[in-house]
This record gives C-alpha cells, sequence and structure tokens, in this order.
C-alpha cells in the first residue's frame, strides 16, 4: 500500500471520494474474499465502453461505424488498461490475498486491468456520469490524443476470421502449445490452425491474446502471400 | 411509413424528441445513403450495454460477476432486441432502400435490432442519459421483471467452449452448411465439429445464432451422456 492510498484519494488519480469504502473496494482482488471488485468491474467495463465510445462519436464526425468500433477496440482492450493502470501505479495500490501477493499478481495485465475498471465503476457509483467521464478523459488522455478512426486498422484475428468468412472457408482453431515462465511473465505459445492450409503456424507472446493475434498475423502473410 | 412517424414523434414510444431529425436518422437503414443510423447504433449499443449493467448492478447485490454478465447477455442480443423492436412495431417506421423494402428487411431481426440500438443512441443525444435510462426501462419492462442472475445459465456455446476447454480439447468448429428460403424468412443449417466426438452434429434454426446454439446443445448432451 505504501502511502499510495489515503482515505478516500489515490495519489496520481484527481479524484477524492466521498464514499472511501468504494475505492478501497476498487483496489480488493477477489483472492481477499467475497467483498471484492468482480462487480464494480463489470459496471467499470460497461461505463468505459459508452464513454470512450461517445468520445469517440462526438470527436469523429466523419467516421463510420466500423472505424469507430475498431478505434475503441484499440483503446479498450487488456494490454491498453493494463499500461494505464501502471502509469497510475494502480498495482501498489491492489490489495491482493496473500498467495497473490505472493506470485507478484499486482504486477499481472489482468489484474491490473480489471482494478483499473472497478476504480471506474466505483466513480461512477461515487460521482455520477460527469465525473467518470472526467477521469477517464484524464486516465485516457494519451491514448485519446493518438486516436484516428482513418487508421484503426483491424487487428490481425478479425481480419484473418473475416478474410476466411469471405471466401467460406472454416474459422481458424487456436491452441495453446505451452506456457513457460513464473505467474507475472509468462510467455505463451499458441498453435493456429486453418484448413485454408495445409500448415499450422505457431507464435508465441506475452499474453494468449498477443500469441494468438501474432499466429493470426503470420497465416494472414502467408495465406495472401499465396495468392499473390 | 403509414403514420407511425410524426414530427419526432414514434408511436409507441414514450419520448418526444426535440431534434426531430435525430429520430428520423435512428430509422434510416445504411440502404438509404450515407446518411443513415449506423453511427447512432454504435452509441447505442454502448449506452444500452451501460443503462443494463447499471440495472442489474442496482437490482441484484447478491449476483455476482459472472451472474451479472449473463444475465445481461439474456437480455442485450439479437434476439431480445428483435422482440422488443417488433412489439414498438419498428419495422413499420423504418426508412429503406428500394431493394430492402422489396426483400422484406423492415422484418429482419438484425435491421430491426440495429434500429432499436440507434434509437436508443438518438434518444442519449438529445434528451441525455436520464431520458435514455428512462426509455430503456420502458422498452425492456418485461425483460428486466422477469430477469433473475440466479438463473441465468451459460448459454450452449459458451458452456461447450468452457467444457472442451476445461479438458484441454480444441474449441469446436461451426460450419453453416445451408441457408434456405427467402431472406425475411430464412432457415440456417449448422454443423458442429469437435474432436471431442468422432461424429458431427447438424443443427437447424431461424438465425445462424440459434443453429449454431442448438448444435452446441447437441453436442454438450452427447459429450455429458458418453461420460455418464
Amino acid at each position: 500500500m505504501s502511502g499510495k492510498l489515503t482515505v478516500g484519494r489515490l495519489r496520481g488519480l484527481d479524484y477524492a471520494f466521498d464514499d472511501p469504502v468504494l475505492l478501497k473496494r476498487a483496489l480488493t482482488h477477489r483472492s481477499v474474499g467475497p467483498d471484492n471488485n468482480e462487480r464494480l468491474e463489470f459496471l467499470g467495463d460497461a461505463l468505459l465502453g459508452m464513454l470512450v465510445a461517445e468520445f469517440l462519436y462526438e470527436n469523429f464526425p466523419a467516421a463510420d461505424e466500423g472505424q469507430l468500433t475498431r478505434t475503441r477496440a484499440t483503446l479498450v482492450n487488456g494490454d491498453t488498461l493494463a499500461d494505464i493502470a501502471r502509469a497510475l501505479e494502480l498495482g501498489e495500490a491492489l490489495v491482493l490475498g496473500e498467495g497473490e501477493q505472493k506470485s507478484g499478481g499486482w504486477r499481472r495485465d489482468s489484474i491490473l486491468a480489471n482494478a483499473l475498471e472497478a476504480l471506474i465503476g466505483a466513480i461512477y457509483l461515487d460521482g455520477g456520469i460527469d465525473a467518470c467521464r472526467a477521469a477517464i478523459a484524464v486516465l485516457f488522455s494519451k491514448q485519446f490524443a493518438a486516436a484516428d478512426p482513418q487508421f484503426a486498422v483491424k487487428d490481425p484475428k478479425t481480419a484473418l476470421q473475416e478474410y476466411l468468412q469471405a471466401r467460406a472457408l472454416e474459422l481458424p482453431v487456436y491452441e495453446t502449445a505451452e506456457v513457460v515462465g513464473p505467474s507475472h511473465d509468462q510467455l505463451f505459445t499458441v498453435i493456429c490452425r486453418t484448413n485454408a492450409m495445409s500448415s499450422t503456424v505457431t507464435a508465441t507472446g506475452r499474453s494468449r491474446r498477443k500469441a494468438e493475434q501474432a499466429a493470426a498475423s503470420a497465416v494472414m502473410e502467408q495465406l495472401t502471400e499465396k495468392n499473390k
């Protein structure tokens, strides 16, 4: 905890909670017990999706629905949320059960991303939609400044799926072949199979998602190369 | 249009638009041209997800995150949205291009569901979050009254996926084998393959989603029967 959290305030976040219990709950991982941040995470995830949609809708009047959807996916995903949580040093304020504490849970992407969503849910309950919108504008300021629907490309898994569907081919199957390393520093190896190709493609990444995206990207490269 | 739509008002919906252009746009399918409801649909989808999350969070304090998520999925999906759009007779108010008009687009689930989401987005822009919350409470009154996270079961595709993942088996592949009937009254036949079973399972449904769910359900039955 190390002084990151004082009553109703989280250092680095420009918001003071009327109800400090909400802040505490947002930072409490389920490994601690039943009074944890999971319900707040459910609420915060929905709030974040909505307020980012609103930001994009208002700021990019010429973007079509597909561009808006893809841009939101680049702004709201586990990797980006974990980055923002790290910039906020949220890990130092997390309340974890003993096991998670020992295994370095405060460094784990998923735990950080979930806590950030829970924090957004807590701000909404404490201060309403305007306070929540203002907090998201600050937390995501770098991401919002860089957002550009014109350059929002499809992520490789989506692109591969659409490529195969357009050709009436079966969807690819991703299989996790190996996970190595300690829980806070894992490396995932994923195999992607598609009957559009006779061989499989293997790729690695620091999360299952990243490994799958890398595999999909390699498959797309081979498929489009083949058709040149 | 048949009198369903008067300036700023849609019969059956207890909300009067300050800006009738927003209502018109929400009801205009992309087959008409570039000034259509797709951007509003993007916004409305996010609003609906958030306001239903809020409803569930507030009304079911004992439900855990998984129950809340599953309950929301039963409330917010293409089938339910199309049902609500039909109850509102939204199809009669839709503005469609000539091709869609002729092929009966106003009866199609996806077009109805998308227009309902666009309508929700338009109410938000016109009247703000409180007007939007009130409109959703009326539109979804039957669904909200019946919602019960204690009985929110996993849909068959999710259940099958989790069953296979827990056993480290590959995910099932769904292939559309056949689509018959006119576009507003189609029947889909889907084949589900999983290497947990030596044979495949075929199922039909009135949408691809329904056919896939029926196939997943049949596969689950066979798999769990086998293991008794």
